[in-house]
């Protein structure tokens, strides 16, 4: 009965035994024992435990319609970028910034709706891992402005939709649109997470990038991001989604006839890349 | 550069290396190791991790100036008694309602401001660790009536400071006060917590108890509950506070010295229980 340093693990491992659904048991034996180690590995004093207490309570306080700090959290803790990687190798980060719906655009259109950036020509395919075309796949796109800013951050200064757009691949699976050379830009920093950096002498930074969602019949949608070579903080991004395969080129692209393809002129700055979807576990024969 | 499942913790790990506050620094490279065991042991799918920030999130929605979810997750988790128990041996929780200042009353006054309940002397001594009677120690009780709600669940119901006092021990390091029986009790259910004991099968009950915070110069103070002998639920206490030394029997003393010297009529029912200090650390020799 007594509850001691020893005894306190099983005690609350048991306290589990009537769980009906065997997954959630399973999470919560996990969640105690690792909770329990951590408790156990720092022996924090009860005011490290009242800050700690006041840091969740503030982090769950910061979130509302627009912003999640507790995905912030588990962004910059690699959290995250674990799950993701662990649900499928080719996935990063979602980010904090995808709030809303993109709206519906025709292969070609532009998601930049201000006109002041750098434009810049993103094209690829999408495909099945063993490079069959994907025709009609969705492609959510979303991007910052030159500025390092989303949409959803400056609703007074950016219109609705800007930056962002739902496409359809084409017939062989490709797609194109215009939009600005995006910025690196920080994650938010004033709340709680970004205290945290600030405490343990990290920066906020993410390097330049544009996020995309794919997903097709029959496979696993992919979460994942084109980061553009040579930016700052290429090799210390802020929530680790990083991965070699993801960093992709700026090329100054010359082609008359992609030019004329992509509704732009001649000479362009052009940014390719191709996304591989995994088929979907239940449609394997 | 790679974030892959193998070199995602050390990634995590080398993103503190700057941090100035060397505790800070152990606490998260601790929390890194253990949080990233915990994702790598259960595989989340993407829905469960948003499972997991929708149900942290709402704890810290849930928290206002007199409802602590974060502190009942800890408790309801056993790692509040873990760092109780790692600070003194002699700890329990504070539990969720600890929220406002005491009032200061006079020994043998009484804490029930209703006279609805059945009436309980607590009488006992503070002491030191060798036996020495601290005098003039301060004595923080708190308890819930015998329909199992404390003050602040009730504004409408009880008094400003029913069931709270702040004592004094005598020149012997004695007190006693008068109060009621207390009832067990659930835990408040209507949160995120409440929910997570329901999906896992667990009752919300604590065993009757009346909560002590001790505090006497030179001396650790402790946060400590005094357990009635034979309630329901003494063996699974929600928050896991019990210990066998905690356990206290109720009696019906017909002492008439008693009964003269706690202002009551004989006979009564009485609760003894002693409270022992550690000296603090800079206090030592």
């Amino acid at each position: 009965m007594d509850f001691t340093v020893e005894t306190a693990t099983d005690a609350v491992l048991d306290s589990f035994r009537e769980t009906k659904d065997q997954r959630l048991r399973q999470v919560m034996e996990s969640l105690t024992r690792h909770l329990h180690g951590f408790v156990r590995d720092i022996e924090p004093t009860m005011e490290e435990w009242e800050a700690a207490i006041g840091f969740l309570t503030a982090v769950g306080q910061t979130c509302d319609d627009t912003r999640q700090e507790f995905v912030l959290l588990s962004d910059v803790l690699g959290v995250s970028m674990l799950v993701e990687t662990l649900n499928g190798a080719e996935s990063t980060v979602l980010g904090p910034f995808h709030m809303t719906v993109s709206p519906h655009r025709e292969l070609g259109e532009s998601i930049d709706l201000l006109g002041t950036g750098r434009p810049c020509v993103v094209s690829g395919r999408v495909t099945s891992a063993d490079g069959t075309p994907l025709p009609d796949a969705e492609l959510d796109v979303w991007q910052c402005t030159e500025d390092g800013f989303y949409e959803v951050q400056q609703p007074d200064v950016q219109p609705p939709g800007n930056g962002r757009g739902l496409f359809r691949t084409d017939d062989e699976g490709r797609f194109w649109f215009g939009g600005v050379v995006p910025s690196h830009y920080p994650i938010p920093t004033d709340g709680p997470v970004g205290s945290l950096l600030r405490a343990t002498g990290r920066h906020p930074y993410r390097p330049a990038h544009v996020h995309f969602i794919a997903r097709a019949d029959g496979h696993q949608p992919v979460t994942t991001h084109a980061f553009v070579a040579g930016s700052p903080y290429i090799d210390s991004d802020a929530v680790f989604a990083v991965k070699r395969g993801l960093i992709t080129d700026l090329t100054e692209s010359h082609d008359e006839r992609d030019a004329e393809r992509f509704g732009v002129r001649a000479p362009f700055t052009h940014a390719a890349f191709d996304i591989v979807l995994a088929t979907a576990p239940e449609a394997t024969p």
